[in-house]
């Protein structure tokens, strides 16, 4: 892992097909936020726009755009770079305006049982410098938790090197039910306590503006911002890791649910009285699809032969590789679950899109072409496009980011 | 049915708790309309409210409300109202702004199988007259059902009386597959044609502006303006007819898919290869919970005994309300699979609460204690409270009116 620092990659850590980052949305969604923010995002969001593109975008006349670029400009936010491509015959070149990437940096964090990771961006959204933190996988307090987002923040800053930009704001993730609105932890598979306000808590040890919010969106806000869902204005996001997750994006924006703690697709039902789930209640999505479930089938399949706890997993993924029928029946159960899950949130959501990603997108029997298959089979419309994205490592780490910008812009405006 | 038409009920026919009508949302949701349509609907809201309170709610200064109040007076589209609750002592008392009712009034029909209804109602949402249409069951030419269509309103119109002000738009819905936004109908149960402009058509005939919508999210519209979703942001509304409905409303306004047919809560899978679906799938929720379900195993509880088709799900809900233990267990097994159902789109959507809404309401079983007891072990979270909303049979009519109110603002205004 670890970025060149030297040479601010601008492409190479995904920033999708466009020179932006953001949602590409029209004027008409861009919802009730006064001009001049709407003016810097659509800014942020095209990568290097003219004005009198921009006016048009948002739908406003060049006469109300130029005062608040003069301001912005001003203030170092925006920045003009001549456009050579429309530069023809002599004089000046036209200019375009992009978002000043220098004028500071905000840091994603992603907190996850067996290794921290976290990337630095400037305010356009490009990577300036990445850093892990592997740790021993137990649960802890939100004490020591904190202790490692110091060690974590401390390599992203060595990282970045001397002479870098302040950093502006923090985003923080990590799997459990976290509320992105008030900041609060209800529960984490990876933190002892309870109900506690990790994002003031975080930012008191840090001395920064901190957004928290839980994995499932941070791969969600990584969709948005810089992947595949920039364009798609309604779309979900499916993880499968340790849990099944669900991040849903409404109107350009990402969706939290109704209380903040986010969508529960591992435990929608998808078999009543059916298989025992770590939750307890019967027949989950999870309980067919999630690692213990996985493991849970091993012994037989693996006649005994089982290997260290922590190993079950590839050896189970392995031996059905190898042709081990028993072994290949544990996960194309699996995949035909999970098939059933995405119909169900074709069938209630309906998005123009879903995207499967996170690590184990790498057990490919999950999202195996027989799986995919299924699905329209199991939708009463046309399904919609399903999508692996197999991103890097730093995916949620950058969904991190994505969050810390976000918050980060209406104060920077203000 | 039918309306006493001289005196202007206003609040017979479930205007709700609050005197206006439309969602009751804040600034920060009012999206990217200009502040002059802001301003009108948040009055029709608000039902009378005064210009400080009004420029209180929308967030923006008393200054910038009073020259478009005083165009929207200067237009008729809002008129003033002393405020005798707020008089005090002697001279004028302090004056209410209000949707001016008088300036035109919109029509709301619902197309059904057996009969259709419609419901005439003011610019502030306010019922003026209601007329109903009973037809032979079965499936028609689109022709026809303009036909019907206008037969349907000149009772309408005719139950209005002389002297009325101008209809100046309608909403129509019906069953089916129908997209609001480009106004095509794809298919519909009662409609032998397949993907035809509905709006453009049901225009061209009648001579109003029409806007159309599936019977579903007529519900929704009719909760979220009239109901007891006003004051939510995000909720849920199911309907248990013919199939299974479900709308979405999410930030105050109606969530419509991202594909605009809608969501297909009937067709989620609740079995892996269970009972097979009218659609032709199997487990489909719809194949436990719909009409032809429940009459499909008639026979047995009815012991050959069948009344003539059409009675037949009566008689069993006769039987099993008189004990009859075989037609109790086809109602509770449709009822545990509707919690499921349910629970689903509790953990994959996260409402703030779930309406159940629709006609077979009246088979208490489908909704009885131990069906509502059985979601929370059924869903990860606290679920939320689910309500059931026994309108009467004008509800889809009135949802319809909410449609063309909704779609005739941004025109009435221009």
């Amino acid at each position: 892992m670890g970025l060149d620092t030297s040479g601010r990659p601008r492409t190479e850590l995904g920033t999708g097909d466009a020179p932006g980052c953001g949602p590409l949305r029209g004027a008409r969604q861009s919802g009730a936020q006064p001009l001049r923010q709407q003016i810097y995002e659509q800014v942020r969001s095209a990568g290097h726009i003219s004005r009198a593109v921009l006016a048009k975008d948002l739908e406003v006349s060049p006469g109300s755009v130029t005062p608040l670029v003069s301001d912005l400009l001003a203030q170092d936010l925006l920045y003009e770079v001549p456009d050579e491509s429309q530069h023809h015959g002599r004089g000046r070149p036209p200019v375009t305006l992009g978002v000043n990437p220098g004028r500071g940096l905000v840091a994603g964090l992603k907190l996850s049982d067996h290794e921290h990771s976290a990337l630095l961006v400037d305010l356009a959204g490009h990577p300036v410098a990445s850093a892990t933190l592997p740790r021993r996988d137990d649960v802890r307090s939100v004490e020591s938790l904190l202790d490692e987002v110091e060690a974590l923040f401390a390599r992203l800053t060595e990282a970045a090197g001397p002479g870098t930009p302040p950093i502006l704001g923090i985003g923080l993730g990590m799997p459990g039910m976290i509320d992105h609105a008030t900041g609060r932890l209800r529960w984490s598979p990876i933190v002892s306590d309870r109900d506690v306000d990790l994002a003031a808590a975080v930012s008191a040890r840090m001395g920064l503006p901190v957004s928290v919010d839980n994995d499932a969106n941070l791969l969600t806000m990584a969709e948005l911002w810089f992947g595949r869902g920039r364009s798609l204005s309604d779309f979900a996001v499916v993880t499968i890791e340790y849990g099944v997750g669900l991040g849903l994006v409404v109107d350009h924006a990402p969706y939290r649910g109704g209380h903040g703690y986010g969508m529960e697709l591992g435990h929608t039902k998808v078999q009543l009285d059916g298989a025992l789930c770590r939750c307890g209640q019967r027949g989950c999505l999870e309980a067919y699809v999630a690692d213990f479930a996985l493991v849970r089938e091993a012994p037989i399949a693996l006649d005994g032969a089982l290997p260290p706890r922590g190993k079950v997993l590839e050896a189970l993924y392995d031996q059905a590789k190898d042709g081990n029928e028993a072994a290949k029946a544990i996960f194309e159960r699996a995949a035909r679950y999970l098939a059933v899950g995405l119909a169900n949130v074709a069938n209630i959501f309906d998005p123009r899109r879903i995207i499967l990603s996170g690590s184990r997108m790498r057990y490919d029997y999950l999202y195996a072409e027989e799986m995919l298959a299924e699905v329209p089979s199991l939708t009463l419309n046309r399904p919609p496009p399903i999508e692996v994205n197999a991103w890097d490592d730093l995916v949620w780490a950058r969904g991190a980011a994505a969050l810390a910008l976000s918050d980060l812009t209406p104060r920077l405006l203000a």
